[in-house]
C-alpha cells in the first residue's frame, strides 16, 4: 500500500498541471495494405484507414486518446507504438509486440487508450518485424493545454514528418538481413517529407504544370508546399521516423532557432542546419525575413552513411508568389555526410531550457551497453554486451508482471563489458550470444546507461546508433570520443542536460544518460534503426513491474499468459 | 449417450481396417521466409525447414501423423491444412484459419495430430491468406496398411506434385483482388512440378551440360527427372495445388491408366492425356514400353483459361540414356485450352471401383449452391447464393461449439438461388451481400449439393471452379450443362459414382454431389482456386457440433473464444 501510494505520488508530481477542459480524442483507425506512390512510383504499403502517412493527431497536453485500432492486414498481426508518449499507468498501450503487448489478429480491434501529459512533437508508429518500414507511422501533436503558452511566439505552424522509403518490401528486407550470407537492405530508393518523395524525378517537373509525367494520380508525390506570409515567424515541427537514414535538414537563407526537442524544450539556439536521427523530434522557429518575391527551397539529405538517396525537397512558398515559382536559388546542400564534426557541434549545442527539471544528483546503478556487430552462428547481428535481442512470443510485461516461469530467458544481462576490449578494432571474438535482454530496474531508482560505440565487422567502421527509451524522457549528461572511462563522470553536465526520448553514439564515442526508474512498466530501450533493431540491437528495461495494475486482457492473449490465462491460473 | 455411440460407430465403420502396426510420425516443421529460385528467378517464397516445397510424409494407413508446426514468420500467423485428410475426432486439426483453428501466432508453435485412415495420394497446405500460393505445401503420401495391399500392381512409383506459380508476393495479389478498381493476377509466370520449372529459359539449357546459366545454384530449378527401366509398370502420384491454373498433363507415347482420384480407388480407365483441377489428385500407371534408347517428356499445360504460361516439362528417363539425353520427339501439347469436350470427356470416364461404398439413395436435404461473381460496394467477388464469404476473426468451431453469439453473422443462409436465374447471361443485379455462409448440417444426415456455375461478370465467360470438401469424401452423381432441373435427379449415377474430395464444375453446368454429415466439426466447401476463395467463393457446414470433444485451447486462443476463455466463461 505505501509502494503503490508512493506510485500514484509519482505519477502526479510528473504530470504536468492538467486543464479541466481536458477532453478524450475517440479515433477509429483500420490498417491495411494500400497502393500507393510515395516517390511516384506505385508500391504497396501500410496504411490507416486507406491512406498514407497515417491520420495527424493532435490535442492537448492533459487529454485523453482512444484509438480503436482495427487490424486490416489479412495474414499479419500489427502494433502502434505512441513514440515519446511516456503512458504513465498505461505500460500495455506502449504498442510494442512481444515487449507490452501481443501483436493485435487479423479482423481484431485493440484499444489504445492514453494521456497526453506533455505538449510537444511526437509521433507513432508500428513496432512489429519492420511495419514501420512499410509506412505505418503518422504524426502527434500535443498542443499546451487551455491557459498554458509555450515560452516563445510565433505567427504559424508547419508540420514536417520525414521518412526514407525503400521499393523493395519488409518481408524480403527481413529475410536479407535474417540470411546466411547477410544481404544487406542498401540505402533507401528516396527521402519522403509527409509520405512525400520523388525518386528519379526532377522536382520541378512536379511544380512546373504539365511539364512531366513523373506523377502520381492522386498527387501522393507531389511536393510539399510551405505557404507562409512575409514577416513572420513560424515554427516548423520535425520529426524523423527513417527506417535507416541519418538527415540534415535545411532551409534556403533562412536560420533556424531550435526551441524544442522529443517534447522537451531547450534553450533556443540559432543554426542554418540541423542533424535529425531516427526517433528524435524538433521545433524550429523561422522568419520569413527574405526577399518575398522568391520561393526558397527546404532540403533534407543523408548524414553519417555515403549517400546513394536524393534529398528530398520541399518549397517554401511566401504568399502571394505561385508555389509552382521555383526558387532562385539551388537547394542548400547537406554537409559532407562524414563530418561528424559538424553533427557533434549540433548535438552538443542542445541544452535544457531554464526550468527543465534537474536530474537526481547520484545514480544507484550504472550500466555501460557496449554496441557492437557479431555474428552468431554465422549469422550477423547487433549485439549488447555480446548479447543480440531476441524478442520472446509471451510478451514481457504479461510473463513478468504474472511471474510466468521460462517466458523469457531471464539471466540477468551484464551491466558492463570486458576491460581491455578495444572500441576501435572489430571484435577480436565475434562470436555472440542471443538473449532476452532484461534489466530490472529498482522502481524510482536512477539509472545511469553509458551507450558505447565501437568498431563494426569491417575495420574502420562504426556507424550512428540513435538510441529510444520507451515510457521515459532522459537526461543526456554527454558525450565523448573513445571508450568512456570512470574520470569522464566528472565531465557530466548536471546543470542544464536536456531530456529526450532519443539520442545518438556517434562513431567511435560514448553517450551517458541519466533517467529515473519511475514508470511502472517494462520498456524497449534500442537503436531506432528498423534493420538494426531487427538484428537485436536492443534491450529491455523492467520497473516497478509489481504495481502494474489491470492489463487488459486483449493485450494478453498470446503466447504463456494467453495459456495461462486461459487455463485459469492467473490471480 | 445414444448419440454418442451412434458416432464412434459410424467412425469405426467408415475406417479402412488398421493393421495393429499402425506408428506414429512425428515432424518438426518450422515455417519460414525462404529466398528461392522454383522457375530459375529468386524470390522469396513460404517454406518449410528452410526448403520448398515442404517435405513429403510417408506413412501407412492407420498411422498417426503428429506435426509440431512452428511459426517461423516474423508478423504473418500460419496453419496448415491436410488435403484429402477428414479428421475424424480431430476437427481442430483440419487446419483452416477462422474455421478450425486459430493462426498460429509468430514464434508459437501448433501440434497437429491426426489419423491418416485411408491410403491415397493427399497433401499439405497453407489455408490462411494467400500463403499456398507463396509456397506453402508438400505431399503427403499414404500406402495401405501392413498386410493389406493396393487393387493394382507396379513395380516402383513417382510422386509429382503439381503448381503455379507467380513472381508478384501474395500480399501484392491479395491487396489488388480487394481494391476497387480491381486488381486481377493475371496468369502464372509458370508452372511447377514437384517445385520446379523454368521461366523465360529453354529446358535444353538445363539439361545440356554447361548450355545455360538460367539456372540455380542450388539446382533449384533443374527439371524433374523420372527414372524408369524398360518394360516395368510404374504408379505416378500426381497432385495439383495450383492458386490458379487447371492443368493437363500428358507423357509423351506412353498410355496411362487412371487408377485412383482423390485417395480413392477408381474403375481403371486407360487415357492419352488427363485433367488436373486445383485440390485434385491421382494415380496412374505407366508402362516403359516404348524404345527404350530415347527418353520422353512429361508435359503439363494449362487448361480452361487461354494459356500465357508456358507448359512444364519433366523427362522420363529410360535406364541406362544419360538424363540429359534429350527426347526424340516433341512434347505432348495440351488440348486446346477451351475444348470443354475433351475436359468432359475426361472427367465423365472417372467411376469408383468396384467394393467402393455406395451413397444413401435418399438425401433428407439439397441445397442449390449458385456461383456467380458479383459486385459488393463496387468490389469485385465471387457469391454463392449471392452471398460471398467473410471469414470471421473467431474460428466458426469455436464459437459453434460453445455458442457464441454474434462471433458470426448466423443468418441461415439460402438453400436455392432464385427460379427465373438465367445462369447464361450476366448477373442483371450484380449486387450481393457478404456473409458467414455457415449451413448447419443434421448431424448422419445425407446431403445433396448442387453446383451451379453461371456467367461471370463480363458477357460470354463461365470459368472452372474445382470445389473441394473438407472433412469428407463426396459422391459425384453426375455433371450436366445448363441449369439444372429436378428432372436431372433422376440420371444421378447411384451404381458406381466416384467419391471425392474434390469436383470441377465446368462453364455454365452443374455438378451433383452426396455425401453423409457424419464427421463432428466445422468444415470448409469451397472453389480451390486461391484467389476465388479470397474473393469469398466458399460456404461452411457444420455437423455433429456438440458432439465436438476436447479442442485443444491453442486452436481457440483468439477472437471470442480467446476473450471467453481467458474470463473463464467456457464450461
Amino acid at each position: 500500500m505505501a509502494m503503490r501510494s508512493l506510485v500514484l505520488l509519482c505519477i502526479t508530481l510528473v504530470l504536468v498541471p492538467v486543464s479541466l477542459a481536458s477532453r478524450k480524442w475517440h479515433f477509429k483507425w483500420e490498417v491495411g495494405y494500400v497502393y500507393w506512390s510515395p516517390d511516384c512510383r506505385e508500391n504497396i504499403m501500410i496504411g490507416i484507414n486507406g491512406r498514407f502517412p497515417g491520420p495527424t493527431i493532435r490535442a492537448k497536453a492533459g487529454d485523453t486518446i482512444k484509438v480503436e485500432l482495427k487490424n486490416g492486414l489479412p495474414t499479419e498481426g500489427v502494433v502502434i507504438h505512441w513514440h515519446g508518449i511516456r503512458q504513465f499507468g498505461t505500460p500495455w498501450a506502449d504498442g510494442t509486440a512481444s515487449i507490452s503487448q501481443c501483436a493485435i489478429n487479423p479482423e481484431e480491434t485493440f484499444i489504445y487508450e492514453f494521456k497526453v501529459e506533455k505538449p510537444g512533437t511526437y509521433f507513432y508508429h508500428g513496432h512489429y518485424g519492420m511495419q514501420r518500414a512499410a509506412g505505418l507511422y503518422g504524426s502527434l501533436i500535443v498542443d499546451v493545454a487551455d491557459g498554458q503558452k509555450e515560452p516563445f511566439d510565433y505567427d504559424g505552424e508547419l508540420n514536417l514528418l520525414l521518412s526514407d522509403w525503400y521499393h523493395q518490401n519488409v518481408q524480403a528486407q527481413m529475410l536479407g538481413l535474417s540470411s546466411k550470407p547477410f544481404r544487406w537492405i542498401g540505402e533507401p530508393q528516396s527521402l519522403l517529407i509527409n509520405g512525400r518523395g520523388q525518386y528519379n524525378c526532377s522536382l520541378a517537373a512536379h511544380v512546373i504544370p504539365g511539364s512531366s509525367t513523373c506523377r502520381s494520380k492522386r498527387g501522393e508525390c507531389e511536393p510539399v508546399v510551405l505557404r507562409v506570409l512575409p514577416n513572420k515567424t513560424y515554427r516548423l515541427r520535425i520529426a524523423s521516423t527513417t527506417s535507416l537514414s541519418s538527415l540534415n535538414l535545411a532551409i534556403g537563407h533562412h536560420k533556424m532557432i531550435v526551441v524544442e526537442a522529443d517534447g522537451n524544450y531547450v534553450e533556443p539556439f540559432t543554426v542554418d542546419d540541423m542533424d535529425i536521427y531516427s526517433g528524435e523530434s524538433y521545433s524550429i522557429l523561422i522568419t520569413t525575413d527574405q526577399v518575398p518575391s522568391s520561393n526558397y527551397w527546404l532540403s533534407v539529405g543523408v548524414r553519417g552513411r555515403l549517400p546513394q538517396t536524393q534529398p528530398a525537397l520541399a518549397i517554401l512558398n511566401y504568399h502571394p508568389n505561385s508555389p509552382s515559382k521555383l526558387p532562385a536559388s539551388e537547394p542548400p546542400v547537406a554537409p559532407t555526410w562524414n563530418d561528424y564534426a559538424h553533427s557533434k557541434s549540433f548535438s552538443y549545442k542542445i541544452h535544457a531550457r531554464r526550468g527543465t527539471p534537474k536530474p537526481p544528483t547520484n545514480p544507484v546503478r550504472q550500466i555501460a551497453l557496449l554496441n557492437t556487430q557479431n555474428k552468431i552462428d554465422g549469422f550477423i547481428k547487433w549485439s549488447i554486451n555480446n548479447i543480440s535481442l531476441v524478442l520472446p512470443s509471451t510478451p514481457y510485461l504479461g510473463s513478468m508482471r504474472y511471474r510466468l516461469r521460462n517466458a523469457f530467458d531471464d539471466r540477468k544481462p551484464p551491466e558492463n563489458f570486458a576491460r581491455d576490449y578495444d572500441i576501435m578494432k572489430p571484435p577480436i571474438n565475434p562470436s555472440a550470444m542471443q538473449g532476452s535482454n532484461a534489466y530490472k530496474l529498482e522502481f524510482n531508482s536512477t539509472v545511469d546507461v553509458i551507450l558505447q560505440n565501437a568498431n563494426a565487422l569491417s575495420g574502420n567502421v562504426s556507424e550512428i546508433h540513435p538510441w529510444h527509451l520507451h515510457g521515459h524522457d532522459f537526461w543526456v549528461l554527454g558525450y565523448g570520443d573513445g571508450r568512456f572511462s570512470k574520470k569522464d563522470v566528472t565531465k557530466f553536465n548536471l546543470k542544464n542536460p536536456p531530456l529526450r526520448n532519443t539520442v545518438v553514439i556517434f562513431p567511435y564515442g560514448w553517450t551517458a544518460i541519466r533517467f529515473v526508474a519511475d514508470n511502472p512498466g517494462v520498456w524497449a530501450f534500442h537503436c531506432h534503426i528498423e534493420p538494426h533493431l531487427h538484428m537485436g540491437m536492443g534491450v529491455v528495461f523492467a520497473e516497478g513491474v509489481k504495481l502494474i495494475e489491470k492489463i487488459p486482457k486483449e493485450a494478453l492473449a498470446c503466447g504463456m499468459t494467453g495459456k495461462t490465462l486461459m487455463n485459469n491460473h492467473l490471480p
